[in-house]
């Protein structure tokens, strides 16, 4: 199997190194960072070894020498602005897996988009799915605990991620470090996107074969009780100013369940760690799920990675998890998950 | 679709109430117990309305009146003893899903009955399979788990349920009320067997596509630290005597992953209940993920019923949940899931 890593960050690089563990041969790297084109992917990724890659920041030529299997992006957010490179993929006859969180399921907030995506994949032969921490924790387990109920009243889903573990970019993005009226006066001016739990939500009622009538999003800031350290910002976060946000959406369907995501990505006080939680009300009258310690980020990529048979044995087109088989471990080398293999 | 509730017990009954309003056509019902036979099951089943089928003690003429596509069974554990049951709604070309637990993987513990099922319902071209509550919470939900694992070098899985809940035969089962002494004569007289656990490990194995090098179970019990009282023996258990035991089975594989699960079953204290919890290290460090108040009981029956689907839709033979589609809610009636609904 051969993949192209599209996109050489901190998530880049840990699926470098997985994908070497798992016997894929990582014949081409796509980043933009000055500071790592020219040198080998090994090196950018801080592997004790070269792969004999070297990082470019041409992704036609990239696509072009490598006839890969697979490419895995891990660019950016919103398929607005991941759309020329998922697409330059395509077109190259790679398939492609991305954590670009929209593309978990466009279909509702950008879904022509998603559909020229689908008619280049489909033409080219070959599949695109977004996955990452909501293929298990957002969409795979709240499925599934609702497979023990008869009857399904409410869906509420509740998961917090630390903006410290990702860089000053994310950190802007929760306007981490921002006071109130900052945060405040840039909603009342900008809107604010519901996005990653709207996409969540809308994956949930999808694979339910229910229909959405009516779809809530809200924003509501996380403000620090007390001065808390951040990483990524470099300074401390003064009590009453912003450690991040939290974003809910909430969707009634036509046929009656209703189904909440809420979604708190901010800086930690010490001692925190990643939580998601899970509650489906009918009957039985309550099914819990609850995972503690998540190890968001790490657990982002190796779902990425894992996935990566499902989508090149997936029919062609712009895919989603609801389509495919469960996520599954892989304990082989991927490439004998390969239909045929 | 129609529906054989093949065992009209406490979950018979509750199987038979959610099939109904799940737009199944209950068509007939088989129970040995002389103050059911000969009552419509709606009254049997406590429902406030008759549903027209008389509970019979004859599965032969049952089978043949019914013309079932599925019969529900629920009688009792253990291949051995549910072989002929079984095998006679395969007979009459019923599908089959039943909360025997040993069908839930019989292929180590029971495999020449488990064969010879699997050719009877190959000849006549209908399916049987093994639910109930170890489908989400011992299968789907750790193999799910395991799938945001890059490498798993253990899956460790611990379930507690009440033995209240099922009345005085499953109490005795697990010794409830014995003294220590009396337990441990019978288990040096007669061993224990694995059973439940044990099936359930090596249901996890299979679907990870790994190899059994060593089993070992062993069985504890289960001390009351004070007087208990039970509904289900109608006395106090004394402190000192059984609550019930923990099973425990422990699988190395020949791959390196290793798998344990803990079953305790056992009377509870006031405010005590049923918890499952799994925990997979290896890389990430530790996934782990916990259902509180899980409602086993209910869980169990309605499971069964959302597998009905899946289970006619498969192809013939003896099937186990690692080779379906994901456990998943049905909010429609049933037969609107079936293939070419």
């Amino acid at each position: 199997m051969r993949a192209v890593v599209y996109g050489a960050g901190a998530m880049g690089s840990i699926i470098t190194r997985l994908l070497v563990e798992k016997g894929v041969s990582v014949v081409g790297a796509v980043a933009r960072s000055p500071g790592k084109v020219g040198r080998d992917l090994g090196e950018v990724a801080g592997l004790s070894f070269k792969l004999g890659v070297t990082v470019d920041d041409d992704p036609d030529a990239v696509m072009s020498r490598a006839a890969a299997d697979i490419a895995v992006v891990a660019v950016s957010s919103y398929l607005r602005t991941m759309y020329d490179h998922l697409r330059t993929c395509l077109e190259h006859e790679a398939n492609v897996v991305t954590i670009e969180e929209e593309s978990f399921f466009p279909w509702a907030t950008a879904p022509s988009l998603a559909k020229r995506l689908d008619l280049v994949a489909k033409r080219h032969g070959v599949t695109i799915m977004g996955s990452g921490a909501q293929d298990l924790y957002w969409m795979t387990l709240p499925s599934a605990l609702m497979g023990a109920a008869h009857r399904v009243d409410s869906v509420h889903g509740r998961t917090t991620w630390n903006v410290d573990d990702y860089g000053p970019e994310v950190a802007q993005h929760v306007h981490a470090g921002s006071t109130l009226e900052q945060f405040e006066a840039h909603v009342a001016r900008e809107g604010w996107p519901s996005f990653v739990v709207r996409n969540t939500v809308d994956a949930l009622v999808a694979d339910a074969g229910l229909t959405t009538a009516k779809m809530e999003s809200s924003v509501a800031p996380v403000l620090a009780a007390t001065d808390t350290p951040s990483r990524s910002l470099g300074r401390v976060i003064t009590a009453g100013e912003l450690l991040g946000v939290t974003d809910t959406a909430t969707t009634d369907t036509l046929e009656g369940p209703s189904f909440t995501f809420e979604q708190t990505g901010c800086v930690y006080a010490r001692g925190r760690s990643d939580l998601n939680e899970w509650v489906v009300r009918g009957e039985p009258a309550e099914l819990r799920l609850r995972n503690d310690d998540v190890p968001t980020r790490l657990a982002t990529c190796t779902q990425v990675v894992n996935r990566i048979p499902d989508v090149i044995n997936a029919p062609p087109g712009f895919t989603t998890v609801a389509d495919l088989p469960r996520l599954r471990y892989r304990h082989f080398p991927l490439d004998s998950y390969l239909v045929g293999a």
